[in-house]
């Protein structure tokens, strides 16, 4: 049993060895990744345990992501094999168009990832979790994986979610907001993890105040609000903290969000304050854009406590 | 207008740096390939002119094949962008289970390739053309794939078809008989490539006499039967040619059947008899499996001349 | 028949794996480049066709310089293989003994490409251009380079001309001084790229504005002024735009200025402002120097306008 | 609770990425592994549950070795990690002075595997399992480790031993031979693996029969004589078998003879034959020679299979 | 006979590749580097003459060490090679937990090089050079060492000392504070090298002001302060330099005081004034951090003079 | 002074790192090498000291050449440093068109190495030497290095001489032939390094008794005679001996002669017979295949006869 269930689709990253267009890249360097993993990943980090349930395939890359997972802690009890499709996986293409950015091309439209399940979530295990966490993006790769984030919620003692809308994976940026604000309408969000991009979509307000007021109507408890490059914010009753970003050469920016939602949760979980919370993610987001790979740097509690004592920009 | 014209999916190959089960390979180094752009690079290598009838995902993986393609000197004019779908791509795991044998794990199901269709094939472009190849994968991809050879061999004046059965691509072995077979009994096939595996699934039988008998009897006109790291035979009418296979480092076998089969066929169009063509097909395969990459040490006329007569095992 | 043609020698570069004086390199990475050949492309990425006259030689970086070309859609039509000579190539060196900036060690004297001749010019193909470009580094690699250029410059229709003056490839700066002047006196000039390097060895003045005055009495239309990282100015008539420059990670700046002023170049000649060119060639220049090659990450148009307004440094 | 448990020191490798003089290599590749990680891993592949009992640093290594150990499958929950010392590490230096040969240079006296003590042995998990490993090395390393080995090997309900010895880690040959064969002399061996340099230092004779008859003499009932390129026999009863080794092109044979001795142990044990179990042996040992790395390649029974019936040498 | 003899420990450093955590980094980049090697090349490169005092094994790092100080131009005739032990390595993690810096994991105990000891220090040698270098790490390394120190202090006609507090080393930092401060009471120091961690420690003062009327109290004439990526200041007689540091990418910051140190001295030596000294000082630590490596980008006295006229930050 | 001096042109190496024709590689290993200076490695590598005679650019690669001479123990006292020239290059293209053979392009005409000439030959230097060498390359590359090699071979006690034949550094074999020729008739050489394909050419004979008879004739004493991989030949006075080749991986064959003849012309002058040196020079040549790179691998005399004793193909 475990203190913290993350539900998403883990997938393989070939993350871009040189800059620029995928055609002239010539060596792709292997990773393991996935957000909702990300986050797991970021929790164990933070010394609270951490479970998984997914789906992966009967192949190579789906016990890429087992072994990965089971290296790095993460409870791979409820991460099944299905013979029926194959392992989600992605590339990375890095600095083109866009500096210190990164595109990504998804190979997982009908991945066994994507074939999540209610009948994967057990309700045992659920319950005798202490939070519950997904994204957007678990909501968005299938009917059945939403279904399963519905029925882990219901069951779950407390939840967090990250919007994480990615436009390529929805019919339509209509059907993202829908979908989401009825997760938010029915659920009592304990921390909201998002940004002004998803808030626009969702809300049609990207002002951090504004945004957290009308979360705070639906339920939300605390909200994480990420604004990229600037830092974040975070929201908690009358509690509002900022706390700006570090200035670092950017290898590949993905993952950094779920690396600080992933702290950030579970330090306030085990109840630090969002100031604390918040410069702990701020930490994490930071170490984790200097490199491929979207959670090796993620750091520990002490390691995050050394960057923001000594880390002078 | 060409002398060849090939109809396939082109896809891009991502080959492992080091041996062994894929979890394990850290980087993956990417080439362009398919077996019917494998085979155009050897046409070309060996001095006529060859296009490439397929289709590619409006992607940096399908920008990534027409600029190679264009760069080897294929005519690229009917190698359409498909916005509907992407770009298929492979990985090759090398090394394991069996050493100096690869195993290929695909991403193509629905890609942009296996929607090649008969729209795709211009009459005029394959009237204009001395022969026109394809291969049992070209079969196998899709219906509207399948019937975009049958159109083209409809038009052709003459035809080579590579047997090629991949049983991960069929729905049952049955199903790649029957095809392959309907497509012998339709048309007379100048040369066929193929070796005892898939002549086994098609004839049931083995012995390369037995084969080339019967498939004479459907019309073939020129055998090329492959027979592995042993060498490979040719037939045509009271012709039996038997080469060797040399002794080398094998990095990748994969490959090396298209870089002797464009060879073969080029040469035989261009009026080479069987054993020099044979020998010539056996000095293109054997350079392909040293290295990485299906097409790039495909040799031409003059550099298997050279192998040929300097190339001590 | 092609939009633009650039006169030039295309190189093979080895760009070092690290930085640091070449002693202490141990690995170097290809890439095909050349001053005239970067400026294509960049021609070809802003949608207009671009033809390169040049040589090179019949060896293996000279197919590659043909195949490159052709991959990025060059018309190699005039690319010449010159059996009497061999491939121009260079090393660069990176960061040392000034980070971020490169030093260039050329093998080219004497090369194919230096052989560029008169006799290389085709009457027909140049008069059906729109624009003729070229560069000081070709009316300095030897004198029938030069004739080949002046010819050119003879029969087109308009032109432009990038002075980039190498030191190590003129007898004196004395010498470069005269030519590149005696050529501004000699033909109209519709666009010319400079600096003030250049442009103190060539005027004895640096202020941009001085510069342009000056230029204008040559019969020069349009000037871009590069400032180096500062970013760069553009006059025209009696509009002058400035562009600054934008912070990012720099690997290589080689190639930046061909980027910039094929971009200028293609855009102003399909009627954009100088402020929309010049914005354009900032973008380009900027995304070429985060990486190794000269030309890989030269923007499209679309490409351009995303990066425009998306970056923030 | 586990089927196997082996006692010994897992080290991270540091592989040479080019062949030759460790001073001449400029790249060093990072596995993990140790005699007795590489035995558990064999064992695990082939079905049956194995625990480690050994020491790391507190260390980024020690770490490393615990998530490799974690996601292969062993169980590490007898792993400790001692605060006193460091992890070991190891050199290899590949094909020089004899090609594919391997030299090891280790970083390992004092280590925290070295420090392995009865202490650690739990009575209790010892006694669940059906099968105790060790080697000669572990008898090496220290006084407390080889103490460790004997409590083990006391509460054991059958034992394995691989002699393994290493001259570098003992202060004599002698010191060896006495340690070694007071083992012999004190536990019944189920199996017993070694090879004819060992058995000459310990038995003084090399001839395979010989060997088997006085190992036998001394309670050992299964032996597993490796033979290096020849292959390997194996004796049990009267029953003798040889099992000839396969021609492939060598990388690194470092850690050929675990795979060898763990697959053909966890078989045993399962119920196969001597000569099944030799030959899936043989063909684990054949492929972890083709790599750098001591245990990725390890076969399952199910490739081991695949190997034995597909591989042509 | 030479200028400038340093006694120290070389080591071979192995870097990582990818920055994070070792345990993620799969490979590793050999150089070869040490505090007193460092300085020598420093020196070497600001053309004086200088020496090495040294042991290392007899195995293939120390082999390394030796031609790789020979062929950089350091006399080698002191390096030793001590057949009891082994040549010291360490491996360097960069950019965790904090970016832009390095942590240092060493395998040295009980290495060749520490057991450096007074009859390695000839006295005519000595007596022959102007200055004799060493640094608080040979200090703390052995007993031996320090009295080789001691004893070269002694016979030396001028002294410069690097303070280089390592914790790891010491005992304890009160070990390491009376080491330190009994060598500067009992000999004058020509030039002291320092920093505010290390001053802090010793004098308990950090401001530079104090801790130049302190240390020249004990005898110091020329103080060189190093204040990291701020820069660093210098003190002579009634002079106080301060040379900014300049911004840059930073790759691995060791090595960067050790080249700031040899340039200073051998600048200062050949009477140079402080702040020439100083600058140069600084554009030797500004290259050394702008790659994996110590010692390959120290620039010459003329390089240097090229990065002060035409680095723009 | 020296035991041997060699003389002839230092090259820096760009070795493919994979195999295939230059224009698809995109990553050299950087090497130094050189017909000489490999023989010289080998000499020293078996215990006698050894110089070279040569010229190098002002520039990086000339550094990195007299930096690499002088790390492996040659004398590089009369390396002299031409400013008005560069150094020399090659680029290996291994693998294509012939497996396990490797292709040479230089970059050298008219390089420093090729202005090496008379004046740089000191007379005392080659006086105080035992043995003279050089090769048919520096006879090929300049007229003045010709006359140097003459000069050398006048002032010499003994002289041996590789005719090393390379057909793109002749006008003509014609040429080629008189000007060995002629050097045969006029020096008497102690060592003669030939091959059939050379002998072919200087004496229109290729069996080996057959030359040996000839060459006799000339004043040639002893003959080593290259077979490539089936082994060498020596012979002296009426011993005639015969070593077979070792079947091991090809990597790169480039510079096996050189580790041959400088390993057998040492052992030679040191008394071992000529049975001995031949195998040792076949160690060598073993050795040197097996990599990218032509002297690393060259062995020691203790290390040769491990290989001779240990290495089983």
């Amino acid at each position: 049993m475990v203190d913290v269930i993350a539900l998403g689709e883990p997938l393989v990253q070939f993350n871009s060895f040189t800059s620029g267009p995928l055609r002239f890249v010539n060596y792709f360097e292997k990773h393991i990744a996935g957000s909702e993993l990300n986050f797991c990943i970021a929790v164990i980090r933070n010394h609270l345990s951490c479970g998984l349930i997914a789906r992966v395939g009967n192949d190579e890359f789906g016990r890429n992501i087992i072994e990965y997972s089971r290296a790095q802690g993460i409870d791979t009890t409820y991460i099944k094999v299905d013979k029926e499709s194959f392992t989600g996986i992605y590339f990375i293409q890095r600095g083109y168009p866009i500096p210190m950015k990164s595109e990504l091309v998804y190979y997982r439209r009908g991945s066994a990832g994507s074939r999540l399940s209610p009948e994967d979530v057990d309700e045992k295990y659920i319950k005798s979790a202490r939070l519950i966490h997904s994204t957007g993006i678990t909501l968005a790769i299938s009917d059945s994986a939403k279904e399963a984030v519905i029925k882990a919620f219901e069951l779950a003692e407390s939840r967090s979610l990250d919007t994480n809308i990615r436009p390529k994976l929805w019919s339509s940026l209509e059907k993202a907001r829908e979908t989401i604000l009825s997760i938010l309408k029915k659920y009592d969000i304990e921390v909201l993890i998002t940004d002004p991009d998803d808030t626009k979509i969702l809300l049609d307000v990207t002002d951090p105040d504004d945004a957290y007021r009308k979360y705070k109507e639906s339920g939300v408890k605390v909200l994480l609000y990420k604004l990229g490059a600037k830092g974040a914010m975070a929201y908690k009753d009358s509690v509002k903290a900022f706390k700006e970003g570090y200035k670092v050469q950017v290898e590949d920016p993905t993952g950094a969000g779920d690396a600080m939602a992933g702290t950030f949760v579970s330090l306030y979980l085990q109840g630090k304050d969002v100031e604390y919370s918040l410069a702990h993610g701020i930490a994490a987001s930071t170490l984790v854009i200097t490199v491929r790979g979207d959670n090796e740097l993620t750091p520990t509690t002490e390691d995050a406590e050394r960057f923001l004592n000594e880390f002078k920009t």
